[in-house]
């Protein structure tokens, strides 16, 4: 949203920028360990944190923006993103002279989910920082980001039973408590196991696998996977596969 | 989207607008008597029909030019009104020389829920017709606000557990079959009339008063009111009321 600040330019060439007041910000979550992380960029020292955003070129839409920024900070492309919000605000500088032109600003916001350990962290040169931080211990964020960031988690939770949450961070075999965590991270607070288990199964997108993992000698928990399809389709026709009071 | 066609202008002055490239697209829909519309313009006669939309001018945030689009057309103010989705795409004319500068077009998208009933419609010009269409009879839609339609109907069956859908569309004491005729005609199907009732009951912020309304010499339905607060307490934290499977 700050554009002088904004990573992932497209080499500065201002001429290859379609709009220089509208921004592309990117809520990238990361998933490890049954916790809840968000990816974000300094400038410099001293500065605040900002989401990793980045302004739209030509010959792109916004969603190719950020492909390109969520790529350019992780190295990752096939991920799942999706648009969620845009904000606008009027510009403080309203009737200032040296920029009389530009009188609001506008964020097209994405967020990502990813297992952040496959990321790869790019930072543009040697002054920026980019870091994990876990959700609930941010602090120093640009405050108009900080909304974003929030709306993006409230979002987030809100489409938790529309969108193949589990598909993007798990394994292709997984077990029930691996699933579990990650509904957990997200909701920010512990689900009962039976409940879950049973929700998870009644809606028949999950397959039980005639198999288990050895973990131990008496530990061995059953493995599922995901229909991947029927996700997809339930998303195209938005039939909320389960309600988000788990 | 089309600019050279977009209603609701701040009097053409092109140089309080914001950017030519981006505007603001409306999909109202309006609900009466158990059936769900959607407002059209057509700018002239043979031209395809499009969603009420207009540029963003530079003293406004992208909310109130969707404010002030909602009320030039239909003369409400105080209604539902929310952000759901932006779209960009490739400008066709993309290397053309006329046009060299603009070569994206963003879309930024609303809806609203109004009662049809309450509408004064407004055409902005001789030429202008402006309609309601059920939303399951819509005919020469312009393609590209097809696709906004389409991605606003099913945004607002995803959301329809978040928001206060029943508050916006029925007086302040309502009978339940009005209720569910409501959540019929958004999702286009029936719903079990004892689930309804058990469903929305057990959510609590519907209250059953102790009045029947007076229909007939045996027909005394009971009649119940709104719990707003909880509505929007709900979807401030981004809490389901209840899942969209009724």
């Amino acid at each position: 949203m700050k554009k002088e600040k904004s990573t992932a330019e497209p080499h500065g060439k201002e001429k290859d920028i379609f709009n220089l007041n509208i921004s592309v910000d990117c809520t990238i979550f990361g998933f490890h360990s049954g916790s809840l992380k968000v990816l974000l960029c300094k400038p410099s020292a001293g500065e605040k944190w900002m989401l990793p955003g980045g302004l739209i070129t030509r010959d792109e839409i916004p969603d190719e923006t950020a492909r390109r920024i969520l790529k350019a900070k992780t190295g990752l492309s096939d991920t799942y993103l999706k648009q969620f919000s845009f904000f606008g605000r009027k510009d403080k500088k309203k009737g200032e002279k040296e920029n009389p032109e530009i009188l609001s600003e506008i964020s097209l916001a994405y967020f990502a989910l990813i297992k952040s350990g496959d990321a790869q962290l790019v930072e543009d040169n040697d002054s920026e920082h980019i870091e994990w931080f876990e959700i609930n211990n941010i602090s120093d964020l640009h405050p108009e980001h900080k909304i974003i960031f929030e709306t993006a988690l409230s979002s987030l939770r809100k489409q938790i039973g529309f969108i193949p949450i589990g598909y993007e961070l798990l394994p292709e075999k997984f077990t029930m408590p691996e699933l579990r965590s990650i509904y957990e991270a997200i909701l920010g607070r512990e689900l009962d196991r039976r409940n879950f288990q049973r929700k998870m199964l009644s809606i028949g997108f999950i397959k039980a696998l005639n198999e288990t993992r050895k973990v131990g000698a008496h530990k061995s928990p059953n493995l599922y996977s995901f229909d991947k399809k029927k996700y997809e389709e339930a998303e195209r026709l938005g039939i909320q596969l389960m309600s988000n009071n788990l």
